[in-house]
Formats: structure tokens, C-alpha cells, sequence
């Protein structure tokens, strides 16, 4: 942290807050300028939430972090790259990973066959909502324990492994006990009570970025997981809201490349929350794999326009494998290409 | 809803639109233009949500939401304001109210100094973290239960009712044991579980607008607890994320109008969290009063630069003292003034 | 500045840049870490963004600025508050002022018919917009000299200063001779080739806030004036753009405080652009008196529903009359209580 | 455009509307729901912006537009793709091409070294900044004619087209005696004189895409261009506005592949500007490319850290030829693959 005094600030107040920095567990370094002194808190072992409340300390104009807050989850910490196994399923690996399904499960029938037509087109996972974060109360909000049922039984059929959103606390067990792995989803992001709880699960988590979320908050995130004992995070992109409105959110796919070259964590990209038109899957599906993404999450329906949820931005299992087959080389290709390299 | 057919859509296409919003329970008005057809779903009855997923169907450009989506909430469904009685506080009324407090109950005798100190300058109910979310799972999280038997105790010194944060579904019956209010937090606003377990609690709710909510959607998380039974909602803008960085969010003031013109729910300000600057909370609180605010949230502690949590944003006791002897007037005309007008 | 060091910089790289550092004319400071070393460039005769560079060094992280760069505009450079005279009018004293009118010129009768009724409501400035920038190229753009001879015409009738925007170099001497304000739209806020020959001008500027300008970015602007010799500026807060999507833009109030604070220079608010709704001009104008604006800015038009710009967001006469009414004691006693105040 | 009616409103407003609509030159039909009526304008000849400002009219809840408001930009009006011509460089054709050069010319021997060097790594295209539009009057403002004569020198050595900002409609005459493309920056994407007047110009023009600017207002931005008799426009996305700090801006990659569906103008890419880090600006180009980019404009410098603007985002000679390298593929295929697929 560096502490900046105000123009007009005392010696008096400098002093407070030279003793405040050694009180707080860090040694302070003082510059004075030809206007203004500055003060530098040096050390790793001391408390930095208590050396930003010094912005209230009187004479004191602004206090300016310098280092970044995470640790566990940065590539600082970690120079390899992480690779979390999801049942036969590596991400993080040389082979970007595709995972595919319906945005909520809404029957058996709309299941297998969104699971066998995904599978067929190459995806190696399946995604599928049990329970629906949905912004209005009168909208469909998911089938439960029945949708955690048919996806159990639709893996035994496929041996895709299952993701699925956790939206409380209290469903995590019996989540865990019908799913290989656990999504936190966008608006759960910084639902801090949850993070702390699936810290302790054992099975990998899929941590979305907040719609409104800076890349060190997502990394931070991240970091209530390997701080309390879970180290199976794989990031997800999904676009963040903006004033654009001709798209659902905009994606942010340079945060892709910044959030690998921060941390050793994976990082996967939504393209259909991230732009919300079916039109744009392919091309940021690619564009995706070419910045670097571990792989993808795509939305897909047997039929869209009739889906109970998110029916404008899913595919049907035709246009999902056109999709596929455009992808086949970068799938392979671009991850190997950049783990080369990094 | 109305369904924007493209300009190079078939009769074929039309036709099925028109069957499709026929099975979701409207009636379609098909109004053919020079260049291109659009069908209006007339009804209330129908599914709305399997309207959008028309989105999907060929030959549909667009579908464009007409009606506001919450009916609960809304000044259509109830003309006259609700008011919410808090202990023996009542907001919404022509009084505006003033809730104080620290970010975190840090200690027995920073709380009691604090809610003494609040008292005695006219604040009428308390604010205090015994649950707090934090950005950094290195920062202080609060003290817990330990905290809500502090809070409980210094209301019966004090007389002050109680609104603290309710972060987790295990939490509320511990906290609505203790407290006079629950909090859902800006990083909860869209927390659907918390919601759906707060609407069946006997406790009136303060919901904090989320940094990327816009204000329908922040009714629709009321329209939640409403609709799942629990009609004492007040409603709590804290400012949005934008590219601004002076202050920590920008707050919306025009937001506490508009709410208050769409929703009968008493609408109150942070302009704690609104600005995150000490310097700018007199004149925000003024304003937000000036705009029609049933109330405002105040960060207050006794020694800012030694807090816990949020110092930065916090007043010390003194400077709280000033900003409401500065607020008194309008804290008694304006709300009336208002309510005269409504 | 302070330059921060990458934890992995060598010993080399350090001495490079402070080598650099007093190239740009530039003290530097160093403070070693535990992590990682620190360097600060103290002294203000030196090249800043020069010294910003430096991030391009090999061994630096980052490049954090700790004082703000604009100096003219400062209240550090000067402690009274800027009043700025338009004809009769002061901008920035105790009085409030209101300044109302249409989008644009449209014709004779309406340009006549609104002046004589917002002067008689209580305004005392006349705004109205003979060139216009207009989103799409097929929408009116407004009608020129001509326009500008009846707002000549009609100051003399009504004694109203005018102010009316210049959107081009080129028009900068016609509108000086009809003119007694000139305003920078927020689309030209950062049009520099503009600011530069405004500079040169003998007559007073209303400078609006970019829709995507932070605060100092706005500053920044207005420093372009004052640095070539024109220190009659007013700013103005219009709303910023966000992902809300109810109002036209997010009316970014708090920064008329901060504004006032960092600056010496007046700021008014245009509520008709910063919520793009009639509905909320009234509560608007309220807040922004009681925020401390030295004014604010209507769009007024005697048939809103026929206006050839910004109807949607237009008064009537009537509706302004009303607006005026409500406004009255606060126009002259708020902006006294803040001057008495700084 | 649709009449949304407020659900009190009455028949004899009803009326008006349609009536105004006729006036207008569109004809009305009425839709009669269960709770409101709405009102579809229809036909292609009549006044857009009179029926927005029905908006104002008694009884009237919105007016919701329903078709693009742009036309010579918009793929409907023409079915192939525009392919603009600069010297003896393809912009829009079956290769991608990189623009590449200094922020601002800042001397004979910078200038020429970045051009042979980029020239020697692929580069087609010359970019410098002659008149540069900074933030702050106290930072380096270009070279002016002297940077064009220069930039005309280096143009007859290494044969590279120019491309170079014009920031004044008084400096076109000038910047079009020497450069062979002219750009429009992204702080002037709305300057609609300055527009206009390039509109008459006989030079392609480059057309940045404004820090808040959704796609609409882009192409709208270029409308004004084809409307006033300029066909040769060349897109460019350069990051937009967010509340993201960790990168310059956020590059809005999706809105690439947007813009190419909705106009048949070309669309590059500024990795530069769109992170401001040098970092990520090899991942970012491949993302463009990936995503349909005809091409790229990126910041190269001899010596980064020693830029007089924009050197924390430029790349050093040897770093751009690297990039350029592990490029070279997908500048050949990606753009010949999307050109078959269109």
C-alpha cells in the first residue's frame, strides 16, 4: 500500500501515520515531495484491511493498493497450470473441452436427447439446470431433486459427467451426491456464505464471473475456494453488463487471456449468457478458443423456441454440430498451442 | 409482449408464430407493414416467459417486452405507499428516518459508543454486521452470533430496532431471533433461495440494490419476497458500478424516483456505499432527501481509521452529529412534502 | 508516480528506471520490499506522462499516478469559487439559476412562445439549439443562422441571455455574435480542436460531462479552456451512460459534489438529459439544488409531443410553470447555505 | 415503431395518437389488449423522429422502436460485402490486414525505424498520429504538418499506405494532401460536423468506434458518412467504457462479428487501445481474427518506454514481429474462411 498525504497535511498527521503502518504489522518507508509526502507500507505478514481505513485518517488523501489481494489462486504462488478431472474428463488440459446441454432440465425426453445429440456432435460434458436462478418469481424455477434424478440416469447412459448450479447451502449434498461438478453461478458469484461451504466439497467447482464482477474480484472469488481447502476451480466467462444492448451481456474475452496470465487456474468461456443471440455462438466460440479459453459451455435445446428457459440464445442439436465441426481443429489445436508457450 | 417477424420471414413462419402464441394462452394481433409483419400476444393470463423463447422460433427478428414484468410491487396493483413498522419505527411515513451504525460490530464498546452516540445526534434505528461479506476471504468476516447478542443488548440500553445482514438461509432464524430487520445484502439482491426463505419470515426486509441491478430487476427481487408472502419490503439504493473511479459507486438518485413512481415500497439511500467518500455523504444524504428517499443508511464509527471494515466511507461520531443537525429540516418536510404530492 | 516493480525485477532493471525517472526531470525515491521494490518520481516540474511510459519498461508492474493532473481548474490553484456573468446573469453566486428552452430552434412562434413562458415561470436564461447533433443523419439537424437570428431577436425582446451549442470550429464566430454562452455538447467533450478555439474566445463556456467521462476527464476539458485563456467555464452534469435502460442516462449527482470540490468552477445539472424523462425533472431538479448545483437546464417546449428533438423528455410551459413553483425556495436559499458553507 | 398506451389511458387519447400518426406519414393499427391498447405505425416513407416524440403525448406509457434506423450501412440495402481500397491495400478482402506504427510521429529516425521494421514483419499499412487528441492540454499534442510531411517520406521509401487521425474539419484539407486513409478517433465517432465534412472527402476513412457507443450508434456514425457520399468506410472496435480498471478498456469482441452481420462494411481491430496492455495484445489479435476481423491497427514503437503517448500499450519492433509471426496463418485463412461463409 502506498499511503498519499494531502497537500496541506501536518507532520503531526504524518507521524500518526507512520505509527499507525507499524501498529498495522508493516514497516513504512516516507517520501517527501516537493508538494506532498507519500508513505509506503512494506511487509506481507501485516493486516492491509486496517491500512486502507487509514483514507479516514485525518491528513491523509488517498491510500493506493500496490500488490494484488489473491495468493493461492495466482500464478505466483503456482507456476504450473492447474488441470481439474471431472470423471474422464481433464479441463485445463492440452484439448479444449466443450460442455453442452439444455439451460434447464424440463423433462426426460428433452434430456436424453439433448445429451445423446451433444454427445454424438463431440461435446464431452453435459450441463443441465436442477434448480433455475430466474430474475422474476413467475418465471420456471427448475425441476429439483426430479432434474438431479434424469441427469444421474442420463450419465449412466452417455457417461458424460454432469454440471449443474448450486444456488443455497442447503442443496449442496444432494447435489453433490447426482452431479461430478458443481457451477456457482454469475449472480452467486460473491455469495460468500455459499463459496465458503463448497470450499469443503469435494468436487470440483465451476465458479461463473459476476455480471458486474472486475477480474480481481472473480480471482478473489476463486480464492474463498482454495483458501478453505477446495484447489478444483475452473473459471467461467460469461459476459458482463454494459450499456450495449443489442447483445445480452458483452463477453469479455480479453479477460480470458488476463485471468490465465494472473492465475494457473482454467478458464472457460460461455458464448451463449455471454452474447445471448444464437447468431454470435460460432464466432465467439472460436474467438474464444483462440484467446486461449480451456473450453466452452454452449446452451443447447432439442427445440429452442420452446424452451422454458434461455430459448433465444440456445441451439438445436443441428446447428450444434455445425458449430462442432467448424471448431474441430481449434479444439485440438489452440489449447496445445498456448500451453506450449505459456 | 410483440414478435418482430424479420423482413425476409415466410407466411409459413408467421403462421407458426401465430399458433405458438395461441398454446402459450394469448391472442395474436398480426399487423402487417410495408416491410415486414409484427404479432402482438395480447393477455395476461399466458406464459410470458415462453413467449421470449419465440426468440428462437425462424423468421422472428426480435420479441419486445411491452407490460413491466412485477405485479405485486407495483402502484398498479396498490395506489396508496406502504409504510413499514420497524419496533416503533415507521418507514414510509411522513418522517424520514435515519439508520446509523458501524459497517461491523467490532467490540461491546465500539457498538455502544456508536449507538449511543447515533442516539443522541437522532438517528432512530440501528445498523451493525455480525455476518459480513467480504471481497477478500483474508479480510475480517465478522463476529457472528457473538455480534447479534451485542446488537440485542444495546437495544435494550438503547431502544434502537436492529437491521443487520443476513448473508446465508442458516443464518435467518439466529438473526431473526435477535434482530429487527434482515438486510439482503447488494451481493444477494439476485440470491432467488435467500429470498424465497425471507418471504417466509416475520421480519421486515431491507433490499439492497445489486452494483448491476437496473430497477426492474431490483423489483423483481422484491416481487420475490412479496410473492412468497412477506409485504415489508423497503427498498435500499447503494449505488451502481461504473467506469468511475473518485468514488466507489455511483449512486442513482434518479433510481429512488423512479422506484418510488413504479412501486409502492418505501425506497431509502446509502450514500455510505453510494459514494464510499466521507467528504460527499452530507451533501448525498441532503439530496437523496430532496428526490422523495423515505430514509437513509449511515456508516458511522467511532474511530473510522481504526475500522474493521469500510473505514474509509465511515463518519466518526462528531461529523454524524453535524450531518444531521444540517438534515433536520428536510428530514421532517421533504418526506411529507412527498407524501402530500403522492 | 510511484513505479512499481515487478517481484521477479532485477537489480538492473531498478537502476534503469531510476535512470529514467531523472531524465524526466523527476527526484526518485526508492523503497525495497519484502516482495518487491518501489520507486517514486517526487517533484512537479518534470514530464508526466513521460514518466507513465515507463510501464513499458522491462521490470515494471505498474505505473499508479498519486496527485490529479489538472492544475488551472484546481480549488488548490484557487480557493473562491468561480462566478461566471452571462449578460445580467451570474452563474456560480448565491442564486441558483435556471436556464430553459427547446432542444431546438424550430420556428419563430415556437421559439417566442416558449422564451415568453419560462421567463415568466422565473427563468433567466434562454437555451435553444440552432445546430444539432443528432444521432441518425435523417433526423433534424437543426436550422442554422437562422436559428441563430431568432434567438438574437428574441433576447432582445425578452432580455434573456442566450446559450446555444457550437458543434464545429467553423461555426464559432457566427454564434459569438448572436450568442452570450457558448456550449460544448457532451459528444464533443473531448472534440480538443473544439476546446483549443474556444479557448480563444471572449465568451463564457457550458461545458457538459461526456456520457462516458469520469470526473476528471471532465476537469481534464475544462483545463483545455482555462490553460488557453478562458476562465469564464460552467460545467455540466447531463448523466453518465450505464446498463439501466428505464432512463436515458444515469444522473450522476454525487459528482456535482465532487466536481464542486475538486474545482472552483459553477456546475449546473441538465435533468432532462440525465433521466431523459419528463416524469422525473421535478424530483431531479430538487436533488440537484440540494447537492449544491449552481443551476440547472430544462428542456421546455410549448407541444412536447410535436417537437422535432427530445420531446419525450420536454416540459410544456405549464408543466415548467409548476416545476418553477415547487423550486422556489430552494433556488435562492440552498446555493446560499453551500456558499456560506465553503 | 409501436404505441404502447398506458393502461388508463383513454379513447379520446387513443384517438390522438392515431391521429399524430397519420400526420406523420404512417399508418396506425390498433391492437386492443385485455389491460392496454397498442399501436403499430407502419410504412417506411414517414418522419421516425416526430413519432418518438409521442412519447410526450397524454396517455402514452413508451414508444418502442421496431426496425434498424440505419439503411446505406445495413446489409439489407447491400448483399455483398465492401471491400475499401487504400493504395494498393485491400481492406474487406480474402486476407486480413495489420495497420501498424507509432501513437504520434516524434521524429524522423522514430518514424522510419518503426516503419522498416514493421514493413519487414508484414505490416501493410502505416499508422502515426500527426495531431493527437490527449486528455490533458499539458501532454505531447503531435508533430502537425510536420508529422505529415514525414509521414508522406516514409510513404515513398517503404510504399506503405498511410493512415493518420484528423481531429478538425480545418485540418481535412491538409491530412488529405499527404495521408491515403483518415481516421476518425474514438472520442469523435459522434463529432457530426466533422462527419460530415469527410462525408464530401475523396479518401476512405477509418472510423473508430466511440468509448460508449453501442453497435447502433456506431453505424448510425457511419451512415452519416454513406449518406453524405462517402462509400469507403472502414469499422474499428477499440474497447469500450466499463467499470473493468485492470485493462484500458474492454474489448468488445463479439460486437465485431455484430457489426459484419448487420452492416457490409469492413471491421478491424485495435488490440492496443482495447487493452492498453502489451501483454495481451498477441491474444487479443488472435481473437479478432478468429472472430472475423479484416484485420488489425496495432501501437508499435522502437523504444516503448520512451513513447511521448501510449507507450505502456505499444509494442517494441521485435515483440510486434513475433506477434506477427504467430499470426501469419490465420491472417491468410481465417478472413478467406468467414469471406466463403458470408
Amino acid at each position: 500500500m502506498v499511503i498519499n498525504m494531502a497537500s496541506n497535511s501536518t507532520e503531526a498527521e504524518l507521524q500518526h501515520v507512520i505509527d499507525r503502518i507499524k501498529e498495522c504489522g508493516f514497516t513504512p518507508h516516507v517520501t517527501r515531495g516537493s508538494e506532498r509526502a507519500i508513505v509506503a507500507a512494506v511487509g506481507s505478514g501485516g493486516n492491509r484491511s486496517a491500512l486502507e481505513a487509514l483514507k479516514a485518517a485525518p491528513g491523509v488523501e488517498d491510500v493506493v493498493p500496490i500488490a494484488h489481494p489473491f495468493k493461492l489462486v495466482s500464478r505466483q504462488t503456482r507456476s504450473g497450470r492447474t488441470r481439474v478431472q471431472v470423471g474422464e474428463v481433464c479441463i485445463g488440459g492440452d484439448e479444449a473441452v466443450v460442455i453442452a446441454g439444455p439451460c434447464s432440465v424440463e423433462s426426460r425426453e428433452q434430456l436424453f436427447s439433448t445429451a445423446r445429440g451433444i454427445k454424438a456432435a463431440g461435446a464431452t460434458m453435459l450441463r443441465g439446470g436442477a434448480y433455475k436462478p430466474r430474475t422474476s418469481p413467475y418465471d420456471f424455477q427448475g425441476l429439483g431433486v426430479e432434474a438431479l434424478r434424469l441427469l444421474r440416469e442420463v450419465r449412466e447412459e452417455t457417461g458424460l459427467p454432469i454440471v449443474t448450479e448450486v444456488m443455497s447451502t442447503e442443496d449442496i449434498d444432494v447435489i453433490s451426491e447426482h452431479a461430478d461438478m458443481l457451477q456457482v453461478g454469475a449472480r452467486n458469484m460473491q455469495n460468500f456464505a455459499l463459496l465458503r461451504q463448497l470450499a469443503k466439497v469435494d468436487k470440483p467447482i465451476l465458479l461463473k464471473r459476476g455480471p458486474s464482477a472486475s477480474v480481481k474480484e472473480w480471482l478473489l472469488a476463486a480464492e474463498y475456494l482454495l483458501a478453505g481447502g477446495n484447489p478444483n476451480v475452473v473459471l467461467c466467462e460469461r459476459g458482463i453488463k454494459t450499456f450495449e444492448t443489442e447483445m445480452r451481456n458483452t463477453l469479455d474475452l480479453a479477460a480470458v487471456a488476463l485471468a490465465r496470465e494472473l492465475s494457473h487456474l482454467p478458464v472457460i468461456v460461455d458464448p451463449s449468457h455471454g452474447t445471448g443471440r444464437r447468431d454470435l455462438i460460432q464466432p465467439a466460440s472460436r474467438a474464444a478458443l483462440a484467446i486461449g479459453a480451456d473450453g466452452l459451455i454452449i446452451e443447447v435445446h432439442p427445440c429452442p423456441e420452446r424452451a422454458l428457459s434461455d430459448g433465444a440464445q440456445s441451439l438445436n442439436l443441428e446447428e450444434f454440430a455445425k458449430v462442432m465441426a467448424s471448431l474441430s481443429a481449434p479444439l485440438r489445436s489452440v489449447a496445445a498451442a498456448f500451453a506450449a508457450q505459456a
